[in-house]
């Protein structure tokens, strides 16, 4: 039997995240088609398939996902160019809403990210605590059930969970399997305990409790890490043991993508009217990655330097978000809003210094990745920030990054990039004008320099050292 | 000369304050007047008068303390009740505004209490580094100029600071002064490192190396003071010591209040319409003391208990603050929005089950702390809370605490108290029912309980503490 010792290709894994690497859906034919996840996730997760014997459990996201696991309980991946087995859980639908948008979504994630007025939200009625009990929990104990069934298929197996949709599940496959292999990986950001009271007692316990059941808890930073320690402190609970393993990305991937066609035809139009200066932003449209600010400071920063009018222009990128939130839809409403009033301030003779495309257009998205003199990632808290990395990968122009310190990848790129206070709009109008302003010579060489980081920092090393985690002996701290 | 091992009588102090114990105005006739200052500061500190020869360093308030200030640097205090010499310090007037209203009470009291909605605000721009710069840390020299001129006096004397207004002082007064004897006290609750994020860093480095400039800095709570030395610990500064005291009150001053004239005839109007069961709260208009929320689950237990509609009434009293804020304004509205909601919702026949009183009227407090079944405190953070403390002393029956877990005072009166998680609305509704139900034996118990604590713990208790800690030896630790 395959053991810790396991080549690497013999290593089983079962892989547990709610959104899947395949969803299927119908054309208009009506024949089943099977499309790849996008996201950073998926993809990241892709590596650990070409690399280990992996069965993956995810929700149904579709109709037609619903109707493939009804009839089969392990799909063939490979068939997909996905070559793994992988298991779709079909949850009762409105189990699945509480779970994804009222917890994991308007609640876990505004919690993860300190995004909560806590003068007058999170108001938490008896609609929540159902939410929690009938979505939250439940989703996760189907999760755990699941992982318990490939369990018995194959008890060797190594169980990686991903992210906050799953915090409870890790606990409830302990209780049953005291010897198992479990990790989790947090790509998200681990706030201290007094905010963690936004959460009633049960709740927090909970969710400590569940992630504490895994063998390792991995986080992007050391400083998300010694928050999980401290908040875990805090609550009585003592994790086996955490780690740190910031994700990287896949450079060949983006060298192929910044020659292909889509984004060089994209390119094009953007060169067609592209500013002397260009600043570049490209986000989720999501409360946490401070759009709004950003463009206050770009104002505060063309005020500060006229001379700037008409020869800087921002372009923003904004992949719209989980618009059933109506935080969602008023953040959109804001942002529009703002970008109105910057350009009724500052634009002159037809020319307006923001421009605003609300889509999911990645091709788009690298093409501006190619041509930016400043790329703007202003975030509340971010856990990591793979635009930070992939753009100054596939840059053509030495441009320089403006990089929020609450970003997890702060951690990495600080010796070479301008870092910015979220809340500080002055500072961040100011180190706009440092970026725009920099010597060639430096921002080569600081460019160069993340290039290089992010090229020895890639996706196949996080990928690695997940599976070598795998290696190191369970913890001899008793299961509970 | 006195050293450290003075007789208490003879000790000298130097009492630093924003709010002084004394204000003058002119009365009608033109005549000046001082007014002994209220709010529980200058009630507690007036202790620190009794039992010490106190120099007191504060504010010019009013028009009429600028001219107090322009005739005299000191003031004789004893001739209006408050034996101290009392210096008034007449700040630049823009100077003042942002110092207590930009940074103090707009941005500082925001983030001690995490109350701010990070995805949107605060938003820092070039006139909050000008509030910082020539409001806060002007303001905080002038203070501290104010020390090292009274310390030129009396060389011996120990300076006690008080609270978020003068958090930089100390550190101006340690530079001149390296052997001076400087305690500070912190009457609001501390937050963990990461929150502290909101400021730019070299203003959370300042306010930090500010404090940590003192020998000893006093919190109400252990957690408050855990979480200082977190942060401090977060951000490369080493503070000398820091202390738990939480305050008192004066049993004596709230027995004779009981039954003075004032509090009697507020309580037979108050009698004249007291529903069977009567929850009362109150607070400052101020979003920290979560008052909305509070509604909302006092609805909540209406509408979960039908049989209480007609029997229970909460009567609101609450005194307006600081209204030059729009927070503070927009607060209020809610407010009102929430208490006429709840009235038209369970209203019936003339009886309403919500009565809000927007006064500042201590007597009709101390009538309603005489006259509760329940005393609802559901502070969102709160640095102790001395209602909490204050109503149950007085209370006539045998009335229950439901208390939040993020007020100071819940970590003294936790086994007493019905303890509540100020966002779970579904939960502080569960709390007001038990409290609303209890039986009267263990009614009795847990309220005698906790006037027993507040009796044997009481403002004498604290001052004796804050004076002892000053005949702590001097830290050993080199001042910077």
């Amino acid at each position: 039997m395959p053991g810790y010792g396991a080549r690497v290709s013999e290593r089983k894994l079962i892989v547990v995240s709610n959104r899947g690497p395949l969803s299927f859906d119908r054309d208009a034919s009506g024949v089943r088609v099977a499309r790849r996840g996008a996201g950073g996730l998926a993809t990241a997760l892709r590596g650990l398939v070409a690399h280990a014997d992996v069965t993956w459990i995810a929700s149904a996201m579709t109709e037609e996902d619903r109707a493939v696991a009804a009839e089969q309980r392990l799909v063939d991946g490979g068939e997909h160019g996905v070559p793994c087995r992988l298991r779709l859980l079909a949850h009762e639908p409105e189990a699945y809403r509480r779970y994804y948008e009222d917890v994991s979504n308007a609640t876990l994630w505004f919690l993860l990210h300190y995004l909560f007025g806590l003068g007058s939200e999170p108001e938490l009625g008896p609609s929540f605590r159902e939410a929690w009990d009938d979505g939250y929990a439940r989703v996760n104990t189907t999760f755990a059930r699941a992982v318990l069934e490939e369990l018995d298929h194959a008890p060797e197996a190594a169980v990686l969970f991903q992210d906050y949709h799953l915090f409870l599940a890790p606990a409830v496959v302990r209780d049953r399997r005291p010897d198992a292999r479990l990790n989790h990986f947090v790509h998200v950001p681990w706030p201290q305990s007094e905010y963690w009271h936004v959460l009633p007692e049960r709740m927090r316990q909970a969710l400590h409790e569940g992630l504490a059941a895994n063998d390792v808890v991995g986080f992007h930073t050391e400083r998300w890490r010694r928050n999980f320690e401290q908040s875990c402190s805090a609550f009585g609970v003592a994790p086996r043991a955490s780690s740190v393993n910031p994700i990287g990305i896949d450079p060949a991937e983006f060298d192929r993508l910044g020659e292909s066609d889509a984004v060089v035809a994209e390119e094009e139009r953007l060169l067609a009217d592209r500013p002397e200066l260009l600043v570049v932003r490209v986000d989720r449209t999501d409360p946490s990655k401070n759009i709004v600010r950003g463009f206050h400071a770009f104002a505060l920063m063309l005020e500060q330097h006229p001379e700037l009018l008409g020869r800087v222009g921002m372009l923003a990128l904004l992949d719209p978000s989980r618009q059933s939130l109506p935080q969602y839809t008023a953040y959109v409403e804001a942002i529009e809003e703002a970008v109105r009033d910057v350009n009724e301030r500052f634009g002159r003779d037809g020319w307006q210094p923001l421009v605003l495309h609300v889509a999911d257009n990645f091709p788009q998205s690298v093409a501006a990745y190619k041509q930016f003199d400043v790329l703007f990632v202003n975030a509340v808290f971010d856990g990591l920030n793979l635009v930070a990395k992939e753009a100054p990968l596939v840059n053509r122009r030495d441009g320089v990054v403006v990089l929020s310190e609450n970003a997890g990848a702060f951690e990495e790129l600080r010796p070479w990039v301008v870092g910015v206070n979220p809340f500080d709009i002055a500072g961040q109008a100011a180190a706009l004008h440092e970026a725009l302003t920099m010597p060639p010579a430096e921002r080569r060489r600081r460019r160069t320099a993340i290039e290089a980081h992010v090229r020895s920092h890639d996706i196949a090393g996080w990928t690695a050292a997940q599976l070598a985690e795998l290696d190191r002996p369970p913890s001899t701290i008793p299961s509970r």
